[in-house]
Order: C-alpha cells, then sequence, then structure tokens
C-alpha cells in the first residue's frame, strides 16, 4: 500500500515533526515587516567577508547550526543535510556542507528549493531512513544579481515587474521523534511552461506551476483553501499572486484572504522591492521565522507552504528560452501536544 | 526501528528494483570499447539541433523515454522523474522535465548525480511513497568544455592531468514490483575537500570523498571489497583511481581486479582522452548498459556503484577555492528470478 492520496500527494504514516527553525536576513530583510521574528539580521551584506559569495554561505552555514542548537542537537545528531541555492553548481549548498561534515544531498528547485527540501526530507523520515534532517537553503542580492543579470557597479535602472533577491537564509531541522509541527503531506511539482520569457517577470513565469501544484494537492486531498488557516507560496510577488489567484479560480478554488506569498510580504512598500521578495532565501527565511512563530503560537493549525521557482539559466535566456516554472508543496500542522 | 545498517548505510526492507535502463552518448563514445553496450549512439554531435544545449537535453529526454518503453511502460507510469546535470541551474534536467510532464525532484551532485538519484528514488519506492522513478542524468563535451572552462574555437591545450566530458545520457526506471535488479543498499556521502584547487585535475579532487564513502560501506555492512563482484567509481579517472586505491589501502581495504573506473574505461588509450571521461553522463551511459548488461548475464552478481563528484563552479574557482568531492554509493544484486 502506497503512502499516497489521490494521484500526486503523499501522506505520511507518522509525520515527521519540524523541531526548530533558524533564519538569517541582510540589513535591507531587518528593515521589513518581519524584523522582529528574524534569528539574526547582519549588519552589512558582506557578513564581514571578502566576497558576497562567501557571505552567502556563512548565513547558510549559521541558519543550520543556529537551528541544530535550537532543537538542541549537536551538529552529529544530524544524519544527511539537504539543501541548494542559486548559484552556480550550487556552492553555497556544498561548501556549507563542507564544513558540517555530515551526508549530503544537493537538490536544486531554483525559489522552490526549501519545500522540495522539506519534502524530500520528510519523506527520508517518514520512510525510516534517517533520524533528522536539516533542510536549508540561501541567497543573496547581490551573488545572484552579478550572476543572473547585470554587474552590481552598473547599477542598471529595474523593471516594474522585477523582484529584488532576498539576502537571507533558513534552516528547518526535520525529526522523526520528539516535538514539533507536523509535516502530514506532500505534493512534488511538476514542470510548467506558459511561453514567459522575460526574466523579469519571475513571478508569471511561476504561477502557473503554483497553481498546478496548489490543484492537485486540493483535489488529492479532497479539500478546499477554506480548510487551511494558511497558505501561503514562495515568491511569486504581487503580479505572480495576481496570476495564481486568477488561474485557481478558473480551476474552481477561491484562494481569498487566508492566501499570502513571501515575497510579496517580506519587503514594505516604501522598500522599493518593486514585485517584492525573491530567492531561495526569502521563502526559507520567512518559513523559518514568521510562519514557524504563527504555528508556536497556535494563530495558525494547518497550513501549506508551497516555495515556487524559475527553472531558468543565463543560457537558456540567451538562447530564446521560455522559463518553466515548479512549485513544491508540504502541508503543515500545528503541534498539539 | 530504522531502516539502517551501521552509522551511514541504509538497507532497503523490500530492495526497490531497476526495471530497465538506456544509454545514448556521441561519436566520439561510439567509438569506445563499450559501443556495442548504447541503445544509441549520435551521428554528430550536435544531435541535429541549433546547440549544443539543446542536444544535451534532447539526449537526457531520449535516455528517459527509451527506458520508460524498455521496461513496457508508458510516461504516464512515471511517478517522479529524478534528474540533474551539470549546466548551470540544472537546465537540461528540468527543460526536460517539460516535456515528460510527471513530478520533477532536481538533484545536484556533479558527476556523481546518477547514484544521488538512485539513491534517493530509492528510498522514495522503499518509502512506500511512489511506484516507480526514472533516475537520469547527462552531460555534453560542449556544454562542459565551454561552461567551465574556454570556448570552444580556442583549441585549447589540455594538461596530461584532464579528463574529457562525455557526451551522453543514461536513464534507470525503479519500480517497487516486478523484475529487475535489487538496489539493496544505499550510502550517502559527505563533502570531503583535501585542498586541491586545479580544475583540470578532477579525479584527485574527488577520490578522498569515494575512499570515505566506501570505506563507510564497508564497515556499516561488514562487508570488504572482496564481498563484491565489481565495485565501480563513477568518473576518477586513472590518477583518481590510483589515488582511490592508495587511500583505501591505508584504511585496510584493498581494491583490486575487481575494481573499475567508468571514466578510466569509457574511452580507449587511443582516444585522446587523458586521465579518461567525465561529466554526470559518464557514470550515468556505462551503468545504464555495460554494467546493466553484465548483471543480465549473471557475470557480476554484486555489485557498488558509486558515481562521483566535483563540487566547484567557476566562480568558486575565480575567488579561489579549493575542490571538494561527494560519492553517493548503491550496492545491487542481480535479479535471480
Amino acid at each position: 500500500m502506497l503512502k499516497k492520496v489521490g494521484e500526486h500527494t503523499i501522506k505520511f504514516a507518522r509525520s515527521p515533526r519540524i523541531a526548530s527553525s533558524y533564519a538569517i536576513v541582510g540589513p535591507k530583510e531587518g528593515l521589513s515587516p518581519f524584523a522582529k521574528y528574524f534569528d539574526y539580521v547582519l549588519k552589512n551584506d558582506s557578513f564581514n567577508e571578502k566576497s558576497y559569495e562567501i557571505a552567502e554561505r556563512k548565513m547558510l552555514e549559521q541558519s543550520i547550526t543556529g537551528a541544530t542548537e535550537k532543537a538542541g542537537l549537536l551538529a552529529t545528531d544530524i544524519d544527511v543535510l539537504l539543501s541548494g541555492d542559486l548559484l552556480n553548481q550550487i556552492i553555497s549548498a556544498s561548501f556549507s556542507a563542507r564544513q558540517l561534515q555530515t551526508a549530503f544531498i544537493g537538490l536544486f528547485g531554483a525559489c522552490s528549493t526549501m519545500t522540495e527540501c522539506l519534502a524530500v526530507g520528510a519523506c527520508l523520515i517518514d520512510g525510516e531512513f534517517i533520524e533528522r534532517c536539516a533542510c536549508a537553503t540561501c541567497s543573496h542580492f547581490s551573488t545572484a544579481e552579478r550572476q543572473f543579470r547585470f554587474p552590481l557597479e552598473l547599477g542598471n535602472q529595474r523593471p516594474p515587474t522585477a523582484q529584488w533577491t532576498v539576502t537571507g537564509a533558513g534552516c528547518c531541522i526535520l525529526a522523526r521523534n520528539g516535538k514539533g509541527h507536523k509535516i502530514t503531506h506532500a505534493t512534488f511539482g511538476k514542470v510548467v511552461d506558459y511561453g514567459i520569457n522575460d526574466m523579469n517577470n519571475m513571478g508569471g513565469a511561476m504561477a502557473p506551476a503554483a497553481a498546478d501544484t496548489l490543484k492537485n494537492l486540493f483535489l488529492d486531498t479532497k479539500t478546499t483553501p477554506q480548510d487551511y488557516d494558511l497558505i501561503v507560496t514562495g515568491d511569486l510577488g504581487k503580479l505572480g499572486s495576481e496570476i495564481l489567484i486568477d488561474l485557481l479560480e478558473k480551476e474552481g478554488f477561491k484562494l481569498s484572504s487566508n492566501y499570502c506569498d513571501c515575497g510579496q510580504m517580506i519587503f514594505s512598500n516604501t522598500q522599493k522591492a518593486f514585485m517584492g521578495g525573491s530567492g531561495c532565501g526569502c521563502s526559507a527565511s520567512v518559513i523559518s521565522s514568521y510562519i514557524m512563530s504563527k504555528l508556536d503560537s497556535k494563530e495558525y493549525k494547518k497550513i501549506i507552504l508551497m516555495s515556487t521557482g524559475a527553472l531558468l539559466s543565463t543560457t537558456s535566456t540567451q538562447q530564446g528560452e521560455t522559463i518553466p516554472g515548479i512549485a513544491h508543496a508540504v502541508v503543515v500542522e500545528c503541534d498539539d501536544n
């Protein structure tokens, strides 16, 4: 008997627990509405390192060690690190894994990587292969900007559909036993491409994949958006969120005030982030701080976390390819102990 | 009770089956000693496409559809595609997933990605989350060369420690039931760095990680190299293989004539590939063709497959970082039905 409901959704037999979480962000993110929820805010976005790439991985490492400590664990208690990031060949994740000296499974789903890690990690725990894992991702405005777009020194203008890559990292420790919010379901997404080729409109590119995964989750679990206290997407931003709402309405599912998007929320309107935040670190840092604290306070009892990714590279864009999207979802219920 | 033996090794409860495999390679690889084992050899290395990147993903797609057909399955029978590749943001894998329209888990372990996919895929099946998955990776000499090293037009000289990126793709379909060779164990590797910073000496950079994973597998399962008919590494090449043999000998494990390396074997001495083949497609195509046929003929009954990866990027190299390595292993026993 497979642990599945419907076509696409895994129902865990003994819901893995989120034992702890830790979020670290850059100075701009530290001025956001979520400031008080983050565990650590950088004083400068180079984190006192000689390159932004080193700063990015140092944030990731701190999120992993921070979450491990908050769970009352030692690094040696973590069986596997699941991690990935936006940099070519996911160097932030693999260089962090080098420090951690635990088994490492490198994942890549662009900005969907956080929930991809949570979903795969929950499978490894529920399948009884491991006791605990760390699920962590990160991004940095300055590394992403210069890798994907333009040299920082150019001071390029940004179009109104652009999003701002979050400088931040987040880590959740999953455990087979003990206390913590429960991951009850996971839906792995498929790659969906609506033909958008504007790399400054990632929200639009990702929204169809987000709609597809959410629709599958609702149909498989025989639930509707109203059955959840919160449905939070990764970083569709303002425009992408509106497209998601429209697409789901056509499928008969109405997202209302219980829907929000990490990208849309992380910066205030005065912070000039246009459509909002993006990057693996966006949903990772918001999930690992604000969202977890709302589960802690039992304000939310049952939620959907769904990070969303735009699967492009500079090569694919330069060769005229469109931008495929993907979204992976997990259902989390608050610890009722 | 965890499905584990020792510290690092998973012992599957109901060994997932390798239902089928398919390998496709470029013209140079088609002249190799393994020529007769490959399912398809390209007539030209652009595969009649306008870019090498499109050719690479077309190979990957053909390997997935080819393996699916050989297993007597339809694309819709595959629950999840696990795939990754060397290109920035793993575009070969994600663009192939767009065609396949199945759930997609993007993985990245550089040239270790094939056994990373097999190990994670086997966990998803043994954990009873899915019925079947496709595990596939690819690489292309011309896309890797121009992304990681120099423009092809430069006709750069290659140092004697260099390896030659294999143009090829391989796919294995894993299934919970039915016939096929059995994946009995998996050992996820950790990131190991011996401080090598020469990106033309990948074998040397990966060998310590390979030694670490193999040592853990032997200790956990209380086996020695002599308990296996074959131990095959990913693409350490000639130099890396020698270093692995030395490192393991120091740990008390003697690799002998039952040890080989996909990178070392895939090109003949006259093919000017120096230390041998490399790239995700190297171990993927050799495992999915030659190795599987030797299990089919029962020449090998119990083997270890271990692809090895060098976790560098051009950015990490330009910033003076050393090259961390990783290796993931699976134990496969031949179908005795």
